[in-house]
């Protein structure tokens, strides 16, 4: 993972050049604080290793990892806004509209999420125009209304309204497992997978998205805040309906653990060429921030 | 124009459907309202009738024409927000954030950046996926950081400091024409235009942009708030630099109309199909609303 990490900082410290501090530099240096502001780099990993399961071209992954990182990012930097969760603490620092004001991080969010579709649409991305308009489609579809961008309006809508465990289960999968399914798929796309293939790693995303976001919830609760880099407590703080609350500590340990295995299990079809995909469930569960 | 505008209503309604009102739908009905208030449709218009020029297929370039009006309105969406421009009023209704609430607003817009390139990358825009891949840079490029996005931060950033004629000229080109220019450009992609062809539609795009803004400079100074459906006066109460404050109100009309004119001539190659495209000029000029 740190090395995958690695790799998509490099390539997005290239897409975002630093500029002279005029007014567009101003930008460029929000858009950069967002992208670069460390993380674990979870989605560019996801790509990358789904990728190499076909031996796709390892530089059109990586800029398909830059461009599902920028859309990760700029999710946070919106998310983070007084009028939405309003965050002023994120992997350790000051949040985008904190750091910087929130035109800005407004705009840097817009930014980050319209070069995305720019990257995937480029020639440099993949030889075949159609692979790259599907790319395109499937990140709109993950990211947008039916995707990240539904699942953040629901979970701002539910707010101290009580959820079911079925109804927690469907807001992560729009909210986070969306686009942590379009990683792995991307790397099919980009391999040309056979439908079963494909399948499977949307399989292997879907128990990863969710044991990932219980591990999340987890942390809110029991993390410690500086390893975690972002405020703990918040949740409950907030009423919010999360897999803890739901199911107890124990229980969303449990779960949580039992999704890791069962995402390792969908990998069986690779064999051992999967393995690093398989520890990464096993990691997402029992980390530590 | 009324017929290009209610072709494009018509489309847009069939992509953002009504919802039942749960969570999505609110969403749903938030990226409608930014969607369906009314408004010139400027931009679609130019892609109509720009791909009209080549005889390319009306169904492509309705969703091309949907797809850019989707990223126009999600433009307004996003700087009529308190921590942007601030304006509580937009074509005669409330704006999206005084009409739902900020969060709804900022996730509205979103969604509908998003929702663009969904629809530019689909087979159904154009069959040669190529052309759709082009369609996405070049929109992104135009909306992003170094077009749209860019030219709002800049105009922030201008705030009271004054800024001479060249400098609002290039900050306009960035926040309104380049999204006027790939209006113009994306009809002849679709049509298969010549690089001559193109660079014709660029240059008339160029001009009627500038003289688009400059009409619009005059509106706030002189217009009638009913008409304009806005607030008027306000670029003067926040001391933004425009065309009004360095050429005069005279100087401004007579460059407006030296632009409207300039750009009916680009339209030469074309002779009398494009009888459209320059009586538009004409109307931008002299339009009250």
């Amino acid at each position: 993972m740190r090395a995958a990490a690695q790799a998509v900082e490099a390539e997005l410290g290239l897409i975002v050049p630093e500029r002279a501090h005029d007014g567009l530099g101003r930008l460029h240096a929000a858009m950069r604080y967002a992208l670069l502001g460390g993380g674990k780099r979870l989605r560019p990993f996801l790509v990358i290793e789904s990728a190499r399961l076909f031996d796709a071209p390892g530089a059109g992954a990586l800029r398909v990892a830059a461009a599902i990182e920028m859309v990760h990012c700029y999710s946070l930097v919106h998310d983070d806004l007084p009028a939405m969760d309003d965050d002023d603490f994120r992997r350790g620092r000051p949040t985008a509209h904190i750091a910087f004001d929130q035109a800005t991080a407004i705009l840097a969010g817009d930014g980050l999420l319209t070069l995305a579709f720019e990257v995937l649409a480029d020639p440099a991305t993949d030889a075949d125009a159609a692979c790259r308009c599907l790319l395109v489609q499937r990140l709109a579809q993950a990211a947008g209304m039916a995707g990240m961008v539904g699942g953040q309006m629901i979970d701002l809508g539910a707010g101290r309204r009580s959820l079911g465990i079925g109804e927690i289960r469907e807001l992560q999968a729009l909210k986070t497992g969306a686009l942590i399914g379009f990683a792995c798929e991307a790397g099919a796309l980009l391999g040309r997978a056979s439908a079963a293939e494909r399948q499977a790693l949307l399989d292997y995303a879907s128990d990863l998205g969710l044991a990932f976001q219980i591990a999340d919830d987890l942390l809110d609760v029991e993390g410690d805040a500086k390893l975690v880099g972002k405020g703990v407590g918040k949740d409950a703080a907030a009423g919010k309906a999360t897999f803890v609350g739901v199911l107890g500590v124990e229980g969303a340990r449990r779960e949580a653990r039992r999704l890791g295995q069962s995402a390792a299990e969908r990998l069986a079809p690779f064999g051992g060429r999967a393995d690093r995909l398989a520890a990464v469930a096993a990691f997402v569960v029992e980390r530590k921030h």
